[in-house]
Protein backbone atom coordinates (compact mmCIF):
# COMPACT_ATOMS: atom_id res chain seq x y z
CA UNK A 1 0.00 0.00 0.00
CA UNK A 2 1.43 3.58 -0.85
CA UNK A 3 1.72 5.71 2.23
CA UNK A 4 1.79 9.48 1.74
CA UNK A 5 3.79 11.28 4.84
CA UNK A 6 1.87 14.53 3.96
CA UNK A 7 1.87 18.27 5.17
CA UNK A 8 -1.31 20.78 3.83
CA UNK A 9 0.30 23.18 1.06
CA UNK A 10 3.36 21.13 0.48
CA UNK A 11 4.32 18.94 -2.46
CA UNK A 12 2.88 16.00 -0.88
CA UNK A 13 -0.16 17.35 -2.66
CA UNK A 14 1.43 16.33 -5.98
CA UNK A 15 1.45 12.63 -4.55
CA UNK A 16 -2.33 12.56 -3.52
CA UNK A 17 -3.71 14.46 -6.53
CA UNK A 18 -1.77 11.78 -8.83
CA UNK A 19 -3.07 9.00 -6.91
CA UNK A 20 -6.73 10.34 -6.63
CA UNK A 21 -6.38 10.66 -10.27
CA UNK A 22 -5.25 7.42 -11.18
CA UNK A 23 -7.66 6.02 -8.65
CA UNK A 24 -5.09 4.39 -6.69
CA UNK A 25 -5.12 3.23 -2.71
CA UNK A 26 -3.30 4.76 -0.59
CA UNK A 27 -2.87 5.88 2.79
CA UNK A 28 -1.79 9.51 4.41
CA UNK A 29 -0.12 10.03 7.12
CA UNK A 30 -0.51 13.42 8.47
CA UNK A 31 2.89 14.81 10.27
CA UNK A 32 4.17 17.82 11.92
CA UNK A 33 6.22 20.35 9.57
CA UNK A 34 7.67 22.13 13.01
CA UNK A 35 11.27 22.87 12.16
CA UNK A 36 11.91 20.36 15.76
CA UNK A 37 10.22 17.49 13.86
CA UNK A 38 11.88 17.71 10.57
CA UNK A 39 14.97 17.84 12.39
CA UNK A 40 14.37 14.62 14.80
CA UNK A 41 16.22 11.75 13.96
CA UNK A 42 13.07 9.97 13.47
CA UNK A 43 12.57 11.95 9.96
CA UNK A 44 16.05 12.31 9.04
CA UNK A 45 15.62 8.37 8.68
CA UNK A 46 12.87 8.75 6.69
CA UNK A 47 14.49 12.04 4.46
CA UNK A 48 17.71 13.31 5.29
CA UNK A 49 17.39 16.42 4.74
CA UNK A 50 14.21 16.99 6.89
CA UNK A 51 12.19 17.61 4.25
CA UNK A 52 8.36 16.69 2.91
CA UNK A 53 6.65 14.64 1.48
CA UNK A 54 7.79 10.73 1.84
CA UNK A 55 6.46 8.14 0.28
CA UNK A 56 6.42 4.35 0.68
CA UNK A 57 5.58 1.01 -0.97
CA UNK A 58 6.28 -1.80 0.81
CA UNK A 59 9.88 -1.96 1.96
CA UNK A 60 10.51 0.65 -0.18
CA UNK A 61 10.86 4.71 1.53
CA UNK A 62 12.12 7.15 -1.10
CA UNK A 63 11.49 11.38 -0.73
CA UNK A 64 11.35 13.56 -3.61
CA UNK A 65 7.97 14.28 -5.38
CA UNK A 66 8.99 14.39 -8.35
CA UNK A 67 11.13 10.87 -8.14
CA UNK A 68 7.86 9.70 -6.29
CA UNK A 69 5.33 10.71 -9.28
CA UNK A 70 7.27 8.95 -11.70
CA UNK A 71 7.78 6.11 -10.12
CA UNK A 72 3.88 5.95 -9.46
CA UNK A 73 2.92 6.17 -13.23
CA UNK A 74 5.69 3.51 -14.20
CA UNK A 75 4.43 0.83 -11.32
CA UNK A 76 0.80 1.44 -11.42
CA UNK A 77 -0.71 3.73 -13.92
CA UNK A 78 -0.62 1.37 -17.12
CA UNK A 79 0.27 4.14 -19.40
CA UNK A 80 -1.93 6.58 -18.22
CA UNK A 81 -0.89 9.91 -17.54
CA UNK A 82 2.68 9.70 -19.52
CA UNK A 83 3.34 9.14 -22.79
CA UNK A 84 5.41 6.42 -23.74
CA UNK A 85 8.80 6.35 -22.71
CA UNK A 86 11.46 7.56 -25.19
CA UNK A 87 9.26 9.45 -27.62
CA UNK A 88 9.49 13.04 -28.69
CA UNK A 89 5.76 13.47 -26.67
CA UNK A 90 7.87 11.58 -23.70
CA UNK A 91 10.23 14.12 -23.49
CA UNK A 92 8.26 17.19 -23.68
CA UNK A 93 6.35 15.60 -20.66
CA UNK A 94 9.25 15.51 -18.65
CA UNK A 95 10.73 18.73 -19.93
CA UNK A 96 7.31 20.74 -18.26
CA UNK A 97 7.95 18.15 -15.41
CA UNK A 98 11.70 19.38 -13.94
CA UNK A 99 10.55 22.54 -14.75
CA UNK A 100 7.65 22.92 -12.63
CA UNK A 101 10.55 21.86 -9.93
CA UNK A 102 14.09 22.65 -10.88
CA UNK A 103 13.41 25.94 -12.51
CA UNK A 104 9.54 27.32 -11.52
CA UNK A 105 9.37 26.13 -7.82
CA UNK A 106 12.92 26.77 -6.97
CA UNK A 107 12.32 31.00 -6.23
CA UNK A 108 9.08 30.20 -5.02
CA UNK A 109 10.87 27.76 -2.38
CA UNK A 110 13.78 30.34 -1.17
CA UNK A 111 10.98 33.22 -0.95
CA UNK A 112 9.64 30.67 1.84
CA UNK A 113 13.48 29.02 2.49
CA UNK A 114 14.40 33.51 3.81
CA UNK A 115 11.39 33.89 5.53
CA UNK A 116 12.26 31.03 7.22
CA UNK A 117 15.47 31.87 7.78
CA UNK A 118 15.03 35.46 8.54
CA UNK A 119 12.36 37.08 10.91
CA UNK A 120 10.29 39.22 9.51
CA UNK A 121 12.58 42.59 10.69
CA UNK A 122 15.20 41.08 8.88
CA UNK A 123 13.18 39.85 5.65
CA UNK A 124 15.29 41.42 2.95
CA UNK A 125 12.62 43.08 0.19
CA UNK A 126 14.77 43.65 -2.43
CA UNK A 127 16.05 39.60 -2.21
CA UNK A 128 12.55 39.01 -1.93
CA UNK A 129 11.40 41.05 -4.91
CA UNK A 130 14.49 39.40 -7.20
CA UNK A 131 12.91 35.81 -6.31
CA UNK A 132 9.51 37.03 -7.67
CA UNK A 133 10.97 38.53 -10.16
CA UNK A 134 11.89 35.32 -11.52
CA UNK A 135 9.20 33.19 -10.87
CA UNK A 136 6.69 35.92 -12.92
CA UNK A 137 9.38 35.13 -16.00
CA UNK A 138 8.52 31.42 -15.21
CA UNK A 139 4.95 32.07 -15.54
CA UNK A 140 4.52 33.94 -18.29
CA UNK A 141 6.87 31.23 -20.27
CA UNK A 142 3.76 28.96 -19.35
CA UNK A 143 1.33 31.36 -20.02
CA UNK A 144 2.59 31.81 -23.67
CA UNK A 145 2.18 28.19 -24.02
CA UNK A 146 -1.40 27.75 -22.49
CA UNK A 147 -2.28 30.30 -25.05
CA UNK A 148 -3.41 27.64 -27.42
CA UNK A 149 -3.85 24.87 -25.44
CA UNK A 150 -6.06 23.09 -22.35
CA UNK A 151 -3.25 21.21 -20.99
CA UNK A 152 0.99 22.03 -20.59
CA UNK A 153 1.55 19.43 -23.47
CA UNK A 154 -1.85 19.55 -24.83
CA UNK A 155 -3.49 16.52 -23.40
CA UNK A 156 -4.10 16.14 -19.23
CA UNK A 157 -0.69 14.54 -17.99
CA UNK A 158 1.42 14.09 -14.89
CA UNK A 159 3.18 17.40 -15.71
CA UNK A 160 0.05 19.43 -15.00
CA UNK A 161 -0.02 18.06 -11.71
CA UNK A 162 4.24 18.68 -11.53
CA UNK A 163 2.70 22.21 -12.67
CA UNK A 164 -0.34 22.87 -10.86
CA UNK A 165 1.00 22.55 -7.57
CA UNK A 166 3.80 25.21 -8.86
CA UNK A 167 1.33 27.74 -9.87
CA UNK A 168 -0.37 27.30 -6.53
CA UNK A 169 2.61 28.94 -4.67
CA UNK A 170 2.77 31.29 -7.45
CA UNK A 171 -0.47 32.64 -6.47
CA UNK A 172 0.29 32.15 -3.06
CA UNK A 173 4.11 34.17 -3.08
CA UNK A 174 4.73 35.89 -6.44
CA UNK A 175 1.42 36.32 -7.45
CA UNK A 176 1.26 38.23 -11.32
CA UNK A 177 -0.93 40.06 -13.61
CA UNK A 178 -0.78 39.56 -17.15
CA UNK A 179 -0.94 36.08 -17.53
CA UNK A 180 -4.73 35.32 -18.09
CA UNK A 181 -4.04 32.12 -19.87
CA UNK A 182 -1.69 30.35 -17.13
CA UNK A 183 -4.48 31.72 -14.23
CA UNK A 184 -7.47 30.04 -16.68
CA UNK A 185 -5.16 27.23 -16.69
CA UNK A 186 -4.65 27.07 -12.56
CA UNK A 187 -8.78 27.88 -12.30
CA UNK A 188 -9.10 24.56 -15.05
CA UNK A 189 -6.98 22.20 -12.58
CA UNK A 190 -9.53 23.52 -9.38
CA UNK A 191 -12.19 21.90 -10.87
CA UNK A 192 -9.97 18.47 -10.79
CA UNK A 193 -12.30 16.58 -7.77
CA UNK A 194 -8.31 14.49 -7.33
CA UNK A 195 -7.00 18.21 -7.49
CA UNK A 196 -9.45 19.64 -4.79
CA UNK A 197 -9.16 16.65 -2.39
CA UNK A 198 -5.55 16.79 -2.63
CA UNK A 199 -5.39 20.45 -1.73
CA UNK A 200 -8.13 20.13 0.65
CA UNK A 201 -6.17 17.34 2.64
CA UNK A 202 -5.71 17.71 6.11
CA UNK A 203 -6.81 21.59 6.03
CA UNK B 1 21.62 13.74 -34.26
CA UNK B 2 21.53 14.85 -30.56
CA UNK B 3 23.13 18.41 -30.51
CA UNK B 4 23.76 19.76 -27.25
CA UNK B 5 23.78 23.78 -26.61
CA UNK B 6 26.73 24.21 -24.07
CA UNK B 7 28.21 26.51 -22.42
CA UNK B 8 31.61 25.56 -19.80
CA UNK B 9 30.75 24.99 -15.93
CA UNK B 10 26.80 24.63 -16.92
CA UNK B 11 24.47 22.18 -16.78
CA UNK B 12 25.32 21.02 -19.95
CA UNK B 13 28.13 19.10 -18.64
CA UNK B 14 25.49 16.16 -17.53
CA UNK B 15 24.33 15.80 -20.99
CA UNK B 16 27.71 15.76 -22.53
CA UNK B 17 29.11 13.22 -19.61
CA UNK B 18 25.84 10.58 -20.52
CA UNK B 19 26.40 10.96 -24.16
CA UNK B 20 30.29 10.00 -23.30
CA UNK B 21 29.48 6.66 -21.18
CA UNK B 22 26.65 5.89 -23.35
CA UNK B 23 29.52 6.18 -26.31
CA UNK B 24 26.46 7.86 -28.07
CA UNK B 25 27.26 10.37 -30.95
CA UNK B 26 26.21 14.29 -30.83
CA UNK B 27 27.23 17.33 -31.45
CA UNK B 28 27.74 20.54 -29.51
CA UNK B 29 26.68 23.91 -30.19
CA UNK B 30 28.89 26.63 -28.00
CA UNK B 31 26.79 29.72 -27.16
CA UNK B 32 27.53 32.83 -25.17
CA UNK B 33 26.62 32.50 -21.97
CA UNK B 34 26.38 36.61 -21.63
CA UNK B 35 22.92 37.81 -19.95
CA UNK B 36 21.75 39.78 -22.73
CA UNK B 37 22.55 36.42 -25.48
CA UNK B 38 20.15 34.49 -23.08
CA UNK B 39 17.59 37.25 -22.94
CA UNK B 40 17.96 37.89 -26.70
CA UNK B 41 14.99 36.18 -29.12
CA UNK B 42 16.53 33.94 -30.85
CA UNK B 43 17.93 32.15 -27.65
CA UNK B 44 14.24 32.75 -25.97
CA UNK B 45 13.27 30.22 -28.97
CA UNK B 46 15.01 27.85 -27.45
CA UNK B 47 14.65 28.11 -23.45
CA UNK B 48 11.74 30.75 -22.56
CA UNK B 49 13.64 31.59 -19.37
CA UNK B 50 17.05 32.12 -21.08
CA UNK B 51 18.62 29.25 -19.04
CA UNK B 52 21.38 26.80 -20.58
CA UNK B 53 21.27 24.00 -21.49
CA UNK B 54 18.95 22.89 -24.97
CA UNK B 55 19.03 19.52 -26.57
CA UNK B 56 17.86 19.20 -30.06
CA UNK B 57 17.13 15.60 -31.87
CA UNK B 58 15.66 16.14 -35.31
CA UNK B 59 12.40 18.16 -34.56
CA UNK B 60 12.54 17.84 -30.74
CA UNK B 61 13.92 20.96 -29.03
CA UNK B 62 14.01 20.88 -25.26
CA UNK B 63 15.26 22.36 -21.73
CA UNK B 64 15.82 20.62 -18.15
CA UNK B 65 18.86 18.75 -18.24
CA UNK B 66 17.25 15.96 -15.75
CA UNK B 67 14.48 15.59 -18.45
CA UNK B 68 17.58 15.35 -21.12
CA UNK B 69 19.34 12.59 -19.43
CA UNK B 70 16.25 10.84 -18.55
CA UNK B 71 15.03 11.36 -22.62
CA UNK B 72 18.55 9.87 -23.69
CA UNK B 73 18.44 6.96 -21.53
CA UNK B 74 14.81 5.81 -22.02
CA UNK B 75 15.71 6.41 -25.92
CA UNK B 76 19.15 5.32 -26.62
CA UNK B 77 20.42 3.62 -23.93
CA UNK B 78 18.98 0.32 -24.12
CA UNK B 79 18.93 -0.09 -20.43
CA UNK B 80 22.40 1.38 -19.57
CA UNK B 81 22.83 3.25 -16.63
CA UNK B 82 19.46 3.01 -15.71
CA UNK B 83 17.31 0.05 -13.26
CA UNK B 84 13.96 -1.22 -15.24
CA UNK B 85 11.16 1.32 -15.08
CA UNK B 86 8.38 0.47 -12.40
CA UNK B 87 11.14 -1.15 -9.41
CA UNK B 88 12.04 -0.22 -6.31
CA UNK B 89 15.37 0.25 -7.47
CA UNK B 90 14.40 2.55 -10.10
CA UNK B 91 12.50 4.83 -7.60
CA UNK B 92 15.94 5.07 -6.11
CA UNK B 93 17.86 5.98 -8.91
CA UNK B 94 14.54 8.65 -9.69
CA UNK B 95 15.49 9.91 -5.62
CA UNK B 96 18.85 10.59 -6.23
CA UNK B 97 18.34 12.05 -9.47
CA UNK B 98 15.95 14.74 -8.49
CA UNK B 99 17.06 15.62 -5.26
CA UNK B 100 20.84 16.37 -7.17
CA UNK B 101 18.88 19.13 -8.79
CA UNK B 102 15.74 20.08 -6.86
CA UNK B 103 17.08 20.23 -3.46
CA UNK B 104 20.92 19.98 -3.37
CA UNK B 105 21.80 22.54 -6.55
CA UNK B 106 18.76 24.89 -5.33
CA UNK B 107 20.84 26.53 -2.44
CA UNK B 108 23.68 26.44 -4.84
CA UNK B 109 21.77 28.15 -7.96
CA UNK B 110 20.72 30.46 -5.19
CA UNK B 111 24.17 31.62 -4.85
CA UNK B 112 25.12 32.38 -8.10
CA UNK B 113 21.86 33.85 -8.83
CA UNK B 114 22.33 36.07 -5.66
CA UNK B 115 25.64 36.82 -7.25
CA UNK B 116 24.21 37.67 -10.72
CA UNK B 117 21.26 40.06 -9.25
CA UNK B 118 23.33 41.86 -6.66
CA UNK B 119 26.91 43.52 -7.34
CA UNK B 120 30.19 42.51 -4.91
CA UNK B 121 29.30 45.42 -2.74
CA UNK B 122 25.37 44.86 -2.25
CA UNK B 123 25.93 41.22 -1.68
CA UNK B 124 24.57 39.82 1.40
CA UNK B 125 26.90 37.51 3.26
CA UNK B 126 23.92 36.55 5.67
CA UNK B 127 22.17 35.15 2.72
CA UNK B 128 25.49 33.50 1.19
CA UNK B 129 25.72 31.70 4.39
CA UNK B 130 22.32 30.62 4.73
CA UNK B 131 22.29 29.04 1.30
CA UNK B 132 25.75 27.25 1.83
CA UNK B 133 25.01 25.72 5.40
CA UNK B 134 21.78 23.78 3.61
CA UNK B 135 23.82 23.25 0.86
CA UNK B 136 26.21 21.08 3.65
CA UNK B 137 23.00 19.65 4.82
CA UNK B 138 22.91 17.59 1.00
CA UNK B 139 26.48 16.82 0.76
CA UNK B 140 26.54 15.28 4.37
CA UNK B 141 23.28 13.72 3.48
CA UNK B 142 25.09 12.02 0.73
CA UNK B 143 28.57 11.57 2.28
CA UNK B 144 26.48 9.20 5.11
CA UNK B 145 25.10 7.19 2.24
CA UNK B 146 28.33 6.76 0.29
CA UNK B 147 30.28 5.43 3.52
CA UNK B 148 29.16 1.72 2.49
CA UNK B 149 28.96 2.47 -1.72
CA UNK B 150 31.05 3.15 -4.30
CA UNK B 151 27.99 5.31 -6.16
CA UNK B 152 24.94 6.80 -5.40
CA UNK B 153 22.37 3.94 -5.54
CA UNK B 154 25.64 1.13 -5.48
CA UNK B 155 26.78 0.91 -9.01
CA UNK B 156 27.27 3.40 -11.41
CA UNK B 157 24.15 4.92 -13.13
CA UNK B 158 22.80 7.85 -14.71
CA UNK B 159 22.10 9.18 -10.71
CA UNK B 160 25.86 9.82 -10.28
CA UNK B 161 25.70 12.12 -13.83
CA UNK B 162 23.01 14.03 -12.26
CA UNK B 163 24.73 14.22 -8.51
CA UNK B 164 28.01 14.34 -10.03
CA UNK B 165 27.54 18.00 -11.92
CA UNK B 166 25.79 19.41 -8.13
CA UNK B 167 29.34 18.06 -5.93
CA UNK B 168 31.50 19.95 -9.03
CA UNK B 169 28.79 22.74 -7.60
CA UNK B 170 29.77 22.71 -4.26
CA UNK B 171 33.32 22.23 -4.39
CA UNK B 172 33.03 25.96 -6.29
CA UNK B 173 30.46 27.32 -4.16
CA UNK B 174 29.80 25.89 -1.09
CA UNK B 175 33.06 23.68 0.23
CA UNK B 176 32.28 21.71 3.21
CA UNK B 177 35.21 19.87 5.48
CA UNK B 178 33.96 16.56 7.09
CA UNK B 179 32.08 14.71 3.95
CA UNK B 180 35.45 12.64 3.42
CA UNK B 181 33.07 10.09 1.58
CA UNK B 182 31.40 12.63 -0.73
CA UNK B 183 34.63 14.16 -1.65
CA UNK B 184 36.10 10.44 -2.46
CA UNK B 185 32.99 10.03 -4.83
CA UNK B 186 33.89 13.06 -6.83
CA UNK B 187 37.47 12.06 -7.17
CA UNK B 188 36.06 8.44 -8.46
CA UNK B 189 33.74 10.18 -10.87
CA UNK B 190 36.78 12.81 -12.36
CA UNK B 191 38.30 9.43 -12.85
CA UNK B 192 36.05 8.65 -15.30
CA UNK B 193 37.10 9.58 -18.98
CA UNK B 194 33.36 10.84 -19.99
CA UNK B 195 33.35 13.12 -16.97
CA UNK B 196 36.90 14.34 -18.18
CA UNK B 197 35.78 15.51 -21.55
CA UNK B 198 32.36 16.83 -20.36
CA UNK B 199 34.27 19.11 -17.81
CA UNK B 200 36.95 20.39 -20.13
CA UNK B 201 35.02 21.02 -22.94
CA UNK B 202 35.00 24.58 -24.60
CA UNK B 203 37.28 25.44 -21.48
Amino acid sequence: MLTIYHVPRTRSIRVIWLCEELNLPYQVESISFAPEYRASPEWRKMNPVGKVPVLTDGDLTMFESGAMVQYILDRYADGRLQPVAGTPEHAIYLQWSWFAEATFARPLGEIVAHRRAFPKDQEKPDIVAEMQARSTVCLTAIDKVLADKEYITGEFSAADVMLGYTVMLTEMLAPADNCPNAMAYWERLKQRKACQIAIGYGL
